[in-house]
């Protein structure tokens, strides 16, 4: 039988130690069976997912342990935020976040960045927004969730310096874009273009149904989309043409889910997967054992430890880990173990203390046939420090797999 | 006194925990006194010879632990075997593998890759080849062990672009050579070149005196040379020149002689160094302390355990650490313990269970005057995993040891 991989990332999961945990992690203190018996029968050590003290994204973290160096790879998020709500991203396409949003419609002033933090109608609102062609460049356009949306513009000679669309303030009018080095003309095409579809985006919006039924309601409409944050589309070779590894990414959110599209990866859809404190750990658990069926590798991340670290719930995130424990007791449960590899870990830490992502550096265990076993038997920051495996990063992982696996070239004779 | 260094490599050495062991590694479970002195006395760590999980040859891992990086300098193991076998290749030759073989002499059809495992005669056959001139290009040939010879084509305007003469199977005929790349000339170059000396090996050969014998016997004839693998001789700066340090090396294996003659360090043959499991491990040690009388520096590689990894033989392995054992025994008895360090390790692991090199870390202590001791007392891959180097690379030895040696100018002020 081949040999299998699981990729497993509680985001956020890292932390520090913390008073009303008596001065453990969130980590540490959690009841965790399943994660202390890989800790005891793996390998274990700390990781930093980019380098010492670096405060990683979800995205370059991710993309990092995948074995792509962030910094070659990563050239913001808009490209795989795009791809991550489905947008068929292609190298050289300049991407943008975009708000829609309520302007003045006189003035141009923003007067609701999030149009009320509009749910319904976006989808509708977008697709009179898709497809438009504006001198020679094609307009993607699609909603992502709430108020958020995706833009690609997909064309010839387009740069990527350009300004924000969206003056990030209400009570400012709409920022006209501009080529942030006049000279550059590529990005000064793009400037044009951008300016372009944001008028057409009003023209087309101010009395689109769905908003007329908004105005109708007292809601501010969402008469406007804000561009911002450009960036280029990068080449990425796929995850498989890499590893000749067949991959499954099964991930929460929809910038993890752009990652894994990007490496085109099978990006699969968990029903009760929400991203947050209630989500449905053993659907994702089974997602995980069937994908594993078609598949030699699985990435899965669950979000809620990382979002209870956003909010400073230290008792929370002890509960998202105790969470993740459970679903890694589902798998454990459903696998070969002779045949199959699991890497436990975090993409960053994202201290309680700190309510944001930390360049700290996360527990790592890696569990399997063949590994060197340690005398570490408890999972955690401290615990997984003193492990066999050192101080790793996380560009280190997927070298550590394959050679596992058995399936990577030789350097040298 | 002069400060002075040893490098010791057991070529293999590191490995996986081995069911047969009882869950030891080989090196784990043998009687190491020595070794564990050193741990004991010493500072340990684990080296990954390239980078985590990277799979090394036993070439990048040598230049790697001298202090040259692969990436940079490694261009494929022609240039090495060459300068292994004896060739003076110099930068910018384009070095190829051969094979003696045996061609049907109408058809050219290949009957024998390897001309019956030739084993007599073969230097001869390689006189008669060696120093032809082909254009402007000169020829040098040299002869290895069995069937196998080095090729090295020294002129203007060569590439090394080029497919290989050798089918790499029985019964088809012998490849034309040609360039990867139709419009690169000089690799085309390369390939009319070599394709001519294909056709005057044959022509030499077919009634050489050797292959007159040979076929009187009923062997089959070397009649044809199959050169393979073609690759551009690296510029690599001496060991001399890079670290002022008069340097030795004690190795066992073509490759790796051509490693430290490619360095232009002095290699030293040893009378009963067979590069197996009944090499002469006491006429090593004396070699060791003979060539320190003389060197700055002696790099010692015994390539025992690799075979025995190789074999999958995991008793015969942890034999293979105690013969280095009882060198480094010799070894240490007769240094002056003021004034040499010793490092201890491997180049790359050969699991028993993988049969192969695998990209598992190896352990390392280095031994001497001013290293910090720390609390590891026994060698092996675990017990170094807790010492005070941590996780270093094969690229950081050289490093660490001239900062030892006082010989490393500062970076700075």
């Amino acid at each position: 039988m081949e040999k299998k991989a699981i990729i497993i990332i509680g985001d956020g999961m890292g932390d520090r130690p913390v008073k009303e945990l008596g001065g453990f992690t969130p980590i540490e203190i959690a009841r965790k069976p399943n994660m202390s018996r890989l800790a005891k029968e793996g390998e274990c050590g700390i990781m930093d997912p980019i380098a010492p003290g670096i405060r990683a994204g979800s995205d370059t973290s991710h993309l990092a342990i995948l074995g792509y160096d962030p910094y070659k790879y990563y050239t913001g998020r808009g490209a795989f935020e795009a791809a991550g709500i489905g947008l068929d991203v292609e190298k050289g396409d300049i991407c943008f976040r975009c708000n829609f949003a309520t302007v003045d419609e006189e003035s141009f002033v923003v007067v609701d960045r999030r149009a009320g933090r509009i749910r319904e109608g976006t989808k509708a609102l977008a697709e009179a927004l898709n497809g438009m062609v504006i001198e020679d460049v094609k307009i993607l356009f699609k909603e992502s969730v709430e108020h958020r949306a995706g833009l690609v513009l997909r064309g010839e000679g387009l740069g990527h310096n350009v300004t924000d669309a969206d003056p990030h303030q209400e009570g400012v009018k709409v920022h006209t874009v501009e080529a942030i080095d006049p000279n550059d003309s590529a990005s000064q095409k793009t400037a044009r273009i951008v300016n372009e579809f944001v008028r057409k985006s009003f023209d087309i919006l101010r009395n689109h149904p769905v908003n007329i039924e908004r105005k109708s309601q007292g809601l501010p409409p969402a008469n406007i989309v804000l561009p911002r944050g450009a960036g280029t589309a990068p080449h990425i070779p796929s995850f498989l043409d890499r590893y000749h590894l067949n991959g499954a990414c099964i991930v929460e959110v929809g910038l993890l889910k752009g990652v894994g599209r990007y490496l085109k990866m099978d990006v699969i859809d968990v029903e009760g997967a929400t991203g947050s404190y209630d989500t449905d750990e053993q659907a994702i658990a089974k997602a995980v054992l069937s994908a594993l069926e078609t598949h030699d590798f699985v990435l899965c991340n669950v979000k809620a430890p990382d979002v209870a670290g956003h909010d400073g719930e230290a008792l929370k995130k002890v509960e998202t880990v105790e969470k993740i424990d459970r679903m890694l007791g589902t798998i454990l449960s459903g696998i070969d173990p002779q045949n199959t590899f699991i890497v436990l870990t975090a993409d960053h830490s994202t201290p309680v203390s700190v309510k944001d992502h930390s360049g700290d550096p996360v527990p790592i265990v890696i569990w399997g046939e063949g590994v060197r076993p340690d005398d570490v038997d408890c999972f955690g920051e401290r615990a997984c420090a003193k492990g066999g495996l050192g101080r790793i990063r996380g560009f280190d992982v997927m070298n550590i797999l394959t050679n596992l696996l058995s399936i990577q070239e030789k350097f040298g004779a």
